[in-house]
């Protein structure tokens, strides 16, 4: 199945998936399961990664899960296009919001008595209208199950963030071919992003969280590395403003500093995260060993990682393997700018679990997580690894297959 | 002032300019009237946006703003990034948000009985956060006075958004040079997103709609300017998958077919908003009469908008405008696509006031929108025309400047 179907979409080549109505079917299942546990009659979801998640389109919706039965999209604008994209049976025209209740009690017998919607995503504004709607409903938060649920795969979400990280090993392995001494960082990023969006990078990319804002990730030479932000991550670099305050700045690329390329690629909403370094001339021995102790943090925290471990078992493990290399305070930021984790879970937004941190999560099978091991030693920049990994029946499987081998050009 | 200034950031180049103290003070001074008209003792706001605005950082921070007196950014990551970007004279450190009212309490006296908050764009969870920790206070809407009062720019505000329709223009420029038969619209736009990072892009796109997403603006040709979307914009495209659904797919560009060229150009946190129209050989006789139509919307939309003139005047002389052209059906969308308005305010969010739809809001010296009539024929394309405009004390003035002539390669 394919965009490439349905009339009004004819004209996209067939290199995009949509959702499967298996998957859809296995996690509304899950939803629904999650539902009766807490006691709730419904859900009614609405934010984009969700609608996606459980729907498969983003066309404005509210998708409503019963505990029981089958699941309607009410599409407020455009339902043509929701039908073409929904494997979902139901996918309904909704002329305004306030029709909701009375739409509802019409399939389902009566407005929800008490309905989950995400709280932790849902402005306030929003909610109280929706309040207004529904005066007879108690509404509870639901966005904890589905940020819960989503942290773990299914084999055919496993399969777009491997298609997701193939192209940022390959716009990671045309970087060497595009690097010059002397063009400034964000003239650089923008030839970098010109050649994933050739690959099909999708651009936008979604984070849950209140205020994260990201724009393909972050490409930091020299001493951009050592910039901390706003931004909870372990590097961030200056931005080309106050008002963007991270990623590429127009600082020029000089030689024998280290280029850091900290990149997410999107297809099909389902993204990689994926770090590797660089540089033009070689390095000074102190990022050297410091590149080192990332590739062996790396090494220690993914013998920590397999089903059953705590996040916080591979966060010690990190950490103890940083320390070890007498590194410690360098590790994953330095000073204001330490964070404290060393991985974070991936896939239709940047920040989902698990977090690995000091957290008693237990990993599972199908959990997909970033690991950055970094290091900022002020005055000279940051140097470090990233790789996205699958935890698997007994371990884990790197998904960012692309060498670890720093490049100096 | 720039971000030269200060060790930490003195690796970026001056061309980012801080937001100056005088701005700040006059920006506070009409928050705390408004406060004051509403009866609240005070605002607390928290979202990265009206961060910039009044207090020229979104390093993490809660920005408490007396109803007099002088305010204080509380600032949990990174302090001294936020004192070296912000203008403001109280920038403290806030080790947590628990701490907030203590800390207000020692500077203020007490913590407020009613204080403004962002209701339209704080998660429920958040809030509810929020009120635990302020058990005494009662916190009311300060979201929509935020958003009235930055429809109005100042002259340095306008300054900036010169300099980023500067960009647009620039690129727009460098669009016939680009553009080849056969590119995917994706690949073109990655060549043409490329050329806007090197003048300075800054990439990130700011909407405070929930839900609402963009990209670079649209990048779309032929039949896929006739593809509607969840988005409230007339054009959006198929996009690379059912996730993204909007701006540039997978098709490749062929002769004979518009290519509409719509883009937000960001500089210091303030954007422009822009589309210009191109092809490969001459367009169908239908899309030259359409494009027509909209130079002539525009003139009569322009014509109509002046200080003290309705949203509503201004958009019912766009719309007599595209019915006198016979092309009321395909004006602003077609069918489903269709959307109520022709026109958008624009500033350091994308979607501002005043909104050019039926509005009794009255258009203001300094108030900047984007006007942007288009039109979608079914089965060939979409065509239209989009400027910034700026109302002066007579009238308005166009901010982007670059020919409006259709370009034919």
């Amino acid at each position: 199945m394919s965009v490439t179907e349905g009339p009004g979409l004819r004209l996209v080549e067939p290199r995009a998936v949509l959702v499967p109505a298996t998957e859809l079917a296995r996690r509304l299942a899950g939803l629904q399961a999650a539902l009766a546990d807490l006691g709730l009659d419904a859900a009614l979801l609405q934010q984009n990664a969700d609608l996606y998640y459980y729907a498969g389109t983003v066309q404005q919706s509210y998708l409503y899960v019963p505990r029981q039965g089958e699941a309607t999209l009410f599409v407020r604008k455009v339902v043509e296009r929701a039908r073409l994209e929904s494997a979902l049976g139901a996918v309904e025209e909704l002329p305004s919001p306030k029709e909701l209740p009375r739409l509802i009690a019409e399939r389902y017998g009566a407005p929800p008595a008490r309905c989950g919607v995400e709280l932790d995503v849902l402005p306030v504004a929003r909610f109280r209208r929706l309040e207004k709607i529904f005066p007879e409903t108690a509404f509870e938060d639901a966005g904890r199950v589905v940020v819960r649920q989503r942290a773990v795969k299914s084999p055919w979400e496993v399969e777009r963030i491997r298609a997701s990280a193939a192209v940022a090993d390959e716009v990671g392995r045309r970087i060497p071919g595009l690097l010059r001494e002397g063009l400034t960082e964000v003239e650089f990023a923008g030839r970098v992003e010109a050649e994933a969006r050739r690959l099909g990078h999708e651009g936008y990319i979604r984070m849950r969280g209140f205020n994260q804002e990201m724009f393909y990730g972050q490409l930091l030479t020299g001493v951009s590395g050592c910039v901390p932000s706003y931004l909870d991550t372990p590097l961030a670099g200056t931005g080309l403003s106050a008002s963007v305050a991270q990623g590429a700045s127009f600082r020029r690329i000089g030689r024998g500093e280290p280029v850091l390329f900290d990149f997410v690629p999107v297809r099909d909403g389902y993204m990689a995260d994926f770090t590797r370094a660089y540089s033009i001339g070689p390095l000074p021995d102190e990022l050297m060993r410091a590149y080192g102790a990332a590739l062996r943090v790396q090494e220690a925290a993914t013998g920590a990682a397999r089903p059953g471990a705590t996040c916080s078992a591979v966060w010690d493990a990190a950490r103890a393997a940083a320390a070890g290399a007498g590194l410690a305070e360098n590790f994953m930021g330095h000073g204001p700018g330490q964070v404290p984790y060393v991985g974070h879970g991936i896939g239709i937004e940047l920040d989902e679990l698990p977090v690995l941190t000091s957290s008693g999560l237990e990993l599972e099978p199908g959990m997909v997580f970033a690991l950055e091991p970094k290091f900022v030693l002020p005055g000279l920049g940051a140097i470090g690894i990233e790789n996205t990994w699958l935890v698997t029946g007994d371990g884990v499987e790197r998904l960012t297959t692309s060498s670890e081998e720093l490049v100096v050009v």
